[in-house]
């Protein structure tokens, strides 16, 4: 079950090199895992409000094709519920029919104290 | 009293017409205040931990000259108290003798319960 | 004649005082400009391919209320032709009622070479 | 040879769990690498000036620990030459004793027009 989000490339976001900078994509990435989340039912910020959080523990994007400012990109990710205490979420950013990077971040529940802990049971419950 | 902090155009701070991108002042202002406070003996970070937070209730700039990725600049910076609870920064940014930008932020104290506060004494002592 | 724009908060955006940084809105601001142009029937992306940028000159933000992580608000931007070669739009930053923040940003327009030049008389005609 | 660069954490580098957002050890990563071909000699605008450009094509970045506000960290750096055309930097970033993040990111040489080419001859002579 794939969920997908669409952001619209920045100004602020482009850099010399005329495209995206490399570096944007990695806040679209956290974008697109809130909004899967919600589309599951469940808000990040009610998530941390109850006691979890979910900081990233691993990030690696794959970047293929560039993209330009006013671009609009489609994030479409996949979530995947590794450990009783991470998620995985493999994302897709495409342009139209071409695929511009791929990529997979991990998080790791903990607590409000920092502390690691298990996943909710009702988050694991809707993510499988 | 000013207090000169320099800082280097990142790469990612430079935006599609190949100069720094006018968000990325705003960023460096911070900086500089923070250098500015650190210089007068005290730590931002400590400040914070002591009570006092300092959010930013006004941001003027202008921009005269561009700045280019990997350029250093000068932040030149004045302080000045302007209330029992508000202090404000006037910063010059400049690239050698070249004048790029003016700036005027104004911060004003509150706790950690985000409630107006005065400043603490010892720091206007500092400051005048 | 406002435009209203809508910006979603995110976490990228928030600082440790768990409230959004001031330097987003300057980024949201610039997304309101691009996106009232694009209303009022101009692509900024075109306006660049077309020979005329508008960098930013001038930048000013009063912060009211802060806004946090996931909020949404609405960004509601009158613009106005200062003159010959300047426009300045000046947005308001609304949460539900709440006034988060006021701002006038001012552009001016350069041809592909930086060299300042007149605004095209097409896009004042829409503007006026 | 390992290289190391200091970064201190800015302000409007941390988020809401009051930490440096995972999105900043990429622009820091970047910073790295500029300033590590610098040392070698060679200035990376100067390489771009010269018809050089090095997107990234990877990003690779494990959090081990976190960093807060005005922390103070040394980003170790080893470069290495993986093919005529991409280059990788490992990267630790290390508070004091501390391991906070491992990172491998890999660019790839492009012309000005954009097509992948050769590294220049005398980089990868620096390099090796």
């Amino acid at each position: 079950m794939a969920h997908t989000h669409q952001i619209r490339v920045r100004y602020a976001e482009t850099d010399a090199q005329q495209v995206a900078h490399h570096s944007a994509y990695v806040v679209w990435l956290e974008e697109a895992r809130i909004e899967a989340l919600r589309t599951l039912g469940r808000s990040y910020r009610q998530l941390e409000a109850d006691g979890t959080l979910l900081p990233v523990i691993a990030v690696n994007v794959r970047y293929r094709q560039a993209l330009r400012f006013d671009d609009v990109a489609d994030l479409v990710t996949e979530v995947s519920v590794d450990s009783p205490s991470r998620i995985s979420f493999a994302t897709a950013v495409c342009h139209g029919e071409t695929l511009c990077a791929e990529a997979t971040v991990t998080v790791a529940a903990v607590g409000a104290d920092g502390r690691p802990k298990r996943l909710p049971a009702d988050l694991v419950a809707l993510l499988d």
